[in-house]
């Protein structure tokens, strides 16, 4: 009874592999600081529950396969705020962004196909594609770039005759980089000369900063027949457990053979779907108060990286991630030091590795992703564990 | 942009898709009895509602990847009843027993690979295999002998090198078919014999009938290592829109396996899989109840069924559907008829064409499912619908 090879090529979590390392450490009784993941301290707003504890129907029937009227509703009027207009048959609600994508893949990859990813990239990519029996091919940026990918020759000379797709997470997981609207005019662009689907995962869309507007590939009418937009509520609304995302696209066809895979798994939470569509409902200063409490928690992290001599960063305009390059020979054996030989009062720290943010063999080795999730105090303190981390390390012999 | 080939392979819901032509026949006033879907109309219990609306994190979290350990330890608990012992390590909470299938198939299929089915058979595993690359081979099984198939001749002369699994819903999903422990026995020995995995979904566990006990494929230690279990709580709570089923397994390899995909999915509902901890410690009395209630529906059903001349049904011992023959000439066209042409004081009725349920072409033409899911009056009048429809119908020119 052998396993299929999809699974066999397929990684455990490289964000949650050093958990039970890090277990042990606060078994021991340090304090650890989690940088590690994308789960936000950020309240899930009242209106999710609220709407949840109202919901007074006896039987907890299946949704519809697209997803309830009243969220699709709620997405569309979400929408109409950056005047893209959508109607409920370009929305199918999936069970979180990363149901989006494992049905976005299923639907157009075959065998050997490839899709572009600029790497580092949000690991569970290299799950869904192979999943999908696709290919990752990354386009490969550069701490020293601010992870910078937009460039038309890059991208062209990744391209073969395999090619299907072009994935931009923008604002990007684990890079915080963010697309401008002239970048996604011109990726848009080389799509259309070589007849590519665009996978726009965006979402952290609403976090930007620098006085900067969200942009997104939906903006476009050009390329509105390529484009597949995954968004999601578990990072805009700190609401990751409630697993609802959905995939959007004005391609018939596509949207079309996405809901045979719908069907097949009949629905979506019936009540994480009537607690999203409150979510969605929210007014847009909710967006700005949470944008200004992570722009706040950037400088803070960016601020406290640029004291470690040696590192390698660029502020990154978006999302709620920073990777930076450090002075460590080798990232994951300065997370083990950090976790099991490294404490400064009793306190230490953990980040993500970026190795496993790369498909290409050999690159990452000494650079980590931050996720700012924690309150300010808490960053501040958390990268300066980083710093003395380094400090520790690097004299340790 | 091509679709892919899977998707292109795929079929829309056959149950579904009449949906859209009962619909014009509801807005043209007739009542249309739906006995065509698996939504049971029974009370979900307020315990589930009840332990949501109790929770009370500030932040709806991502869960662990496995599931949260009060849902899985309230599982084991529900299984110790039946002298079945399980630990955490062993139960992947997923999202439905939908999900729980797909990722058994992704985890064991190769491209090519085949999964023998017992058909008629829920029409979803064709989505479920075919989005891994697998093959449907079908055991045909005939309402005749009341959908039986646990004969090993027929079981071994479906098996080739290529043969991965055997699927076997029990209680059958759609014949009402349920195996005795000595299939069971039958079917774990021609699996050890040609080394197949064994995918046992027994969502409807308990809904067995005429003083017979459940049975499970987890009650044979000999098996352990290649029996995956799928379990829900869709139709034992009435729960369908929570989303919540498991993959149960104690081969550790396999479960590893599943891991990884499971891990890519991050996880599933938080709040579903609260509700679901409180279905699942509800005690024994509960079962005692539904079952009770289903039963006396099959008996109204079944009655009613016999009085048309012709039919073709034995009585089914579980689950909550019945598939029996009909004397039409097309089962498509007879359901076109009821909902367009037909009316019984402006009453109607709708049942699940079999045709769809098999993997055999030309088989199920004169078949159908109906899913005893409304009350004892409103199951007697649906089918009393279709005896007139019969009528009607085979009178019409």
């Amino acid at each position: 009874m052998k396993l299929s090879n999809r699974v066999e090529a397929m990684q455990f979590s490289p964000i949650r592999k050093f958990n039970p390392i890090a277990q042990k450490a606060k078994d021991a009784g340090k304090k650890v600081y989690h940088l590690n993941i994308g789960q936000p301290d950020v309240e899930t707003p009242a209106v999710f529950m609220d709407a949840i504890r109202n919901f007074d129907q006896k039987v907890i029937a299946y949704a519809e396969s697209g997803g309830l009227p009243v969220l699709q509703d709620a997405i569309i009027d979400y929408f109409k705020s950056y005047d893209m207009h959508y109607q409920r048959e370009d929305i199918i609600i999936t069970t979180g962004g990363s149901e989006a994508l494992t049905m976005a893949f299923l639907a157009m990859i075959n065998d050997g196909d490839e899709v572009l990813i600029p790497e580092p990239f949000y690991t569970n990519y290299h799950t869904f594609a192979t999943a999908a029996g696709g290919k990752v091919v990354p386009i490969t940026t550069k701490a020293e770039d601010g992870y910078h990918y937009a460039k038309r020759e890059q991208i062209e000379a990744a391209i073969t005759p395999n090619t299907k797709a072009i994935c931009c997470i923008s604002p990007g997981n684990p890079t915080g980089a963010v697309l401008t609207l002239d970048e996604i005019k011109l990726i848009g662009e080389i799509a259309k000369e070589h007849d590519l689907y665009i996978i726009a995962d965006e979402v952290y869309r609403e976090f930007v900063y620098d006085g900067k507007d969200a942009t997104s590939f939906g903006m476009l009418d050009d390329i509105a027949d390529r484009v597949i937009i995954i968004d999601s509520v578990s990072k805009r609304f700190s609401a990751c457990g409630a697993r609802i995302g959905c995939l959007i696209s004005k391609n018939k066809d596509f949207m079309s053979a996405v809901m045979k895979i719908a069907q097949g798994r009949l629905c979506t939470s019936t009540i994480d779907q009537v607690g999203a569509a409150a979510l969605y409902k929210l007014p847009a200063s909710y967006y700005d108060e949470v944008k200004a409490e992570y722009c706040a928690r950037r400088d803070v992290v960016y601020e406290e990286l640029m004291k470690i001599p040696g590192v390698v960063c660029q502020k990154p305009g978006g999302s709620f991630y920073i990777t930076a390059k450090l002075p460590v020979d080798n990232i994951e054996n300065f997370l083990m030091f950090l976790l099991e030989e490294f404490d400064d009062n009793g306190e230490t720290v953990m980040f993500a590795p970026a190795e496993g943010f790369y498909a290409t063999e050999g690159l990452g080795k000494d650079e980590m992703r931050i996720a700012y999730v924690l309150d300010q105090p808490s960053m501040r303190r958390g990268v300066e564990l980083i710093r003395l981390g380094i400090e520790a390390y690097n004299n340790r012999k």
